[in-house]
Order: structure tokens, then sequence, then C-alpha cells
């Protein structure tokens, strides 16, 4: 069981999390979503939680005081928790960084919006800065349930036997192989006859040296991260 | 005006659409956002639009005449059009390759889910193919919405003068400098004094000093990619 806190000011952008496999995730009991609106911490009866930036540049940022107290407010449920900030600076996401978060028992997602938070939150509550890339979003809500979805999935009980995680793209620094359903020709496009043919070893053969070329071709970063078998270089 | 179209057998996951600056862009007819639901081009009366991959892996595979059809329908509504499929071993997205979909006038977003698509439409049908990072999550809705939102909010007139890409991360291959708000201290931390200080070059250099700093202590890669000048030397 992992217990996930998103504070946001944007709740009503987290239906994705009801939905497919992190909805039948939190009904099977092994994700405890909740989102926290950062706004029933506000510094006044208005429910202000943002302020000018101090230095005279454009955009709000979200200030230090409501934050801390919401964070706050999700550290009392447990006793070890995780806070991350999503943000543009952070450190890359990655399958090992999930694999690593999948063993954490409360993630608290500290999702920015406008032009940031306060520095002084990162500096004094934050354990972890994420980015999920090199790339600008509007806030971080979209970037925590990427961040949610990647992680959850990979708690045992959460994908069934036909969903196994194994033969994912980045399970073995490896992009996945080409794969063929019915029917057999598509628009003049046949699918490959050795995957018709039954041979369990020939097909297995197949799909490596396809995996493997496929890497090769696109990201060639991730082949140099992986130890190559004699039979590995032998299908390349 | 750009027309994003989600291809997706879960329209119930794309409500971040109509929230905050996304939902603005709708409103002011900048955007014009929709989903299709692969089901309607079900292969039989059952709304079956999957099928078990030949080869004997783990999973569902989407066929491709269901993925070919909503394609289509998409394509119908416009000249031109660009079928992106968002899946781990696409190239990966960046604020470069936002800005140049940002151009575009119809995007067409097929999410995956489950194992993946059948490779026929890759190869035929389909005109890039994007990642969003080296990690796998249950579906392409999130990334598509990702993508969208980092898109769309560089189409001129969605960010208001106060939300300016200018400063955000990446915009120059530059993280962004620490932003401070209200109160002056908070916890026993203060704001920089030069930030109180009024004085606008003294608060420029600083920034670019400090946005240097933080880049070459986390994303060196990214510097790299920029010329210096030789003021940028001297702050570093």
């Amino acid at each position: 069981m992992i217990k996930i806190d998103a504070i946001t000011l944007f709740p009503e952008m987290f239906s994705p999390m009801e939905v497919s496999i992190m909805g039948r995730a939190q009904k099977a009991g092994i994700l405890d979503f909740n989102t926290v609106q950062l706004r029933d911490f506000a510094i006044n009866e208005y429910g202000q939680v943002d302020d000018a930036p101090y230095g005279g540049e454009a955009g709000m940022v979200l200030r230090p005081e409501p934050l801390a107290q919401a964070i706050k407010h999700c550290q009392k449920t447990k006793t070890q928790s995780t806070v991350i900030h999503l943000c543009p600076d952070g450190k890359t996401f990655d399958q090992q960084m999930a694999q690593e978060l999948a063993h954490k028992e409360h993630l608290i997602l500290v999702c920015g919006h406008y032009k940031g938070i306060d520095q002084r939150i990162r500096d004094k509550y934050v354990d972890m800065e994420v980015s999920l890339g090199d790339f600008v979003i509007s806030g971080g809500e979209l970037a925590a349930m990427m961040l949610s979805d990647a992680v959850v999935r990979l708690i045992p009980g959460v994908l069934n036997r036909f969903e196994s995680a194994e033969t994912d793209s980045f399970s073995q620094n490896m992009l996945a192989w080409p794969i063929y359903t019915r029917p057999e020709e598509f628009e003049g496009l046949k699918v490959p006859k050795v995957l018709l043919s039954g041979h369990h070893k020939n097909i297995k053969q197949w799909q490596k040296a396809q995996a493997l070329k496929i890497t090769q071709e696109k990201r060639p970063d991730l082949l140099k991260k992986t130890e190559l078998s004699d039979e590995d270089l032998r299908l390349l």
C-alpha cells in the first residue's frame, strides 16, 4: 500500500487517477490517493495563496506559508513521508526513479502552478525535486499524475499477469520490439511470418533482435548502459 | 487556432484540458480540443478494439482497423494534419519540439493503452512518434495532455503578459533562477537583499548569475548547448 497526496489548487484535474489501472489500484487498496486543496491553507479569508515575486518579474508565485501548512498537514498522517516538488529544474524522472519510489510508504507531491513556488519551501520542506522532461507546462498536476502512474504500476498486485511490466520499454535499458495482432493482413501489410510459426525459440530470438535493432537505431545511449551478451552482439 | 484530437479509450481522463490555462485557451477560441472514442470504430457489435498479440507474449494490443478508421475520421476535418503516436520508444519530447508543434494546424494524438498498438498503424498512419521520457505509464492519455499543454501555452494569446513564457526554464537552454515572494522573512529564512533593493540592473544581474549557477550545477548538458557571452562567463 502506498499513500500519495497531491497538494494542488486544481483538484478537479486529477480525474485520470480514478480510471483504468490507477482506479483499479485504488479499489484494490494498493493505492491511497488524495488531493489536498492548497487554498484550504490560505493566508486570509479571501483565499490568498500567491503573491507577486520580489524583483519585479512577471507571474504570480505561491507563497511559502500555505505550502508549509499543507505539507505539515499531509506529513501528520504517516511517519515516513517523501516530499516531492515537480518542477522543470528538478532531476529528470525515469524508470529507475519510478522503481525507487515504488518502495516508499508516502509521497507528498507539491504541484506548483503559475510562475512557481517560493524558493524557501524548496530549501526547507522539499526532499526531492523531479522534472518530467525538458519542457514547460502550466502546472505540476499532469506531472504528478504521470509520476504516480509510473510508480504505482510497478507495485506488486497492480498489474495482472497479462499486463506484466517485464516486457515494457526501459525494463532492460531496451526499447520494446514491434507488436502485431489480428488480422494477419491489414491493408496489404502482413504480420511477420515468424510470429505465426508457433516456434517459441525463433519468436523470442526475433523479438530480441528487433528490440536490439530498434534501440540501436533510436536510442543508442540506452544500449551503452547495457551489458550485451555474445548472443546479443550476434543478433545486432 | 490549433485543433487537437485525442484518440482514446478513456475520454473521461481528459478533464484537465478544461481547467486553468487550457480551459481558457478553449474558451478564447485558440484551442479546439476534442476526444475521439476509439470504441466507436470497433470491429464488431461487442465493441472489440483489441486482441492478443501474435507470438504469445502478455498483454492486449490495439487492433489496426479501429485505429485506422479513427485517424481517417479525424483527418477529414482539416487539410493539414499531423498524426502523433505517444509511446515510450518515440523521440523524446522537449521545448523545441513544443515550439515546432505550436505552428501546426491540426494534431491527431493516438493514445495507446494496454500493451500498445499494432505496428502496421505505426508504419502506415503515424507521422511522428513522441515519448514524454524514459519511463512507462499505463496509456498515452497523460502524455497527450502534457504535450498539448506544453504546445498550446506557446501559441500567442494563450498566456497573458503576467504569465509570459520568456522567463521559463529551457527558453534559453537555461533553468530558471530562484523566485521569492512575500513575506520577507519566513521561518527565519529571508528574501535575498538584492531583490528588495529596487535596483533593476543589479536584480537582473543576480537573476542571470543564479540561473547560470543552477544550470551549471544541475544540468551542465544544457549549458553546453548555449553560446555564453563574455558577461555570462564572468557571472559563472
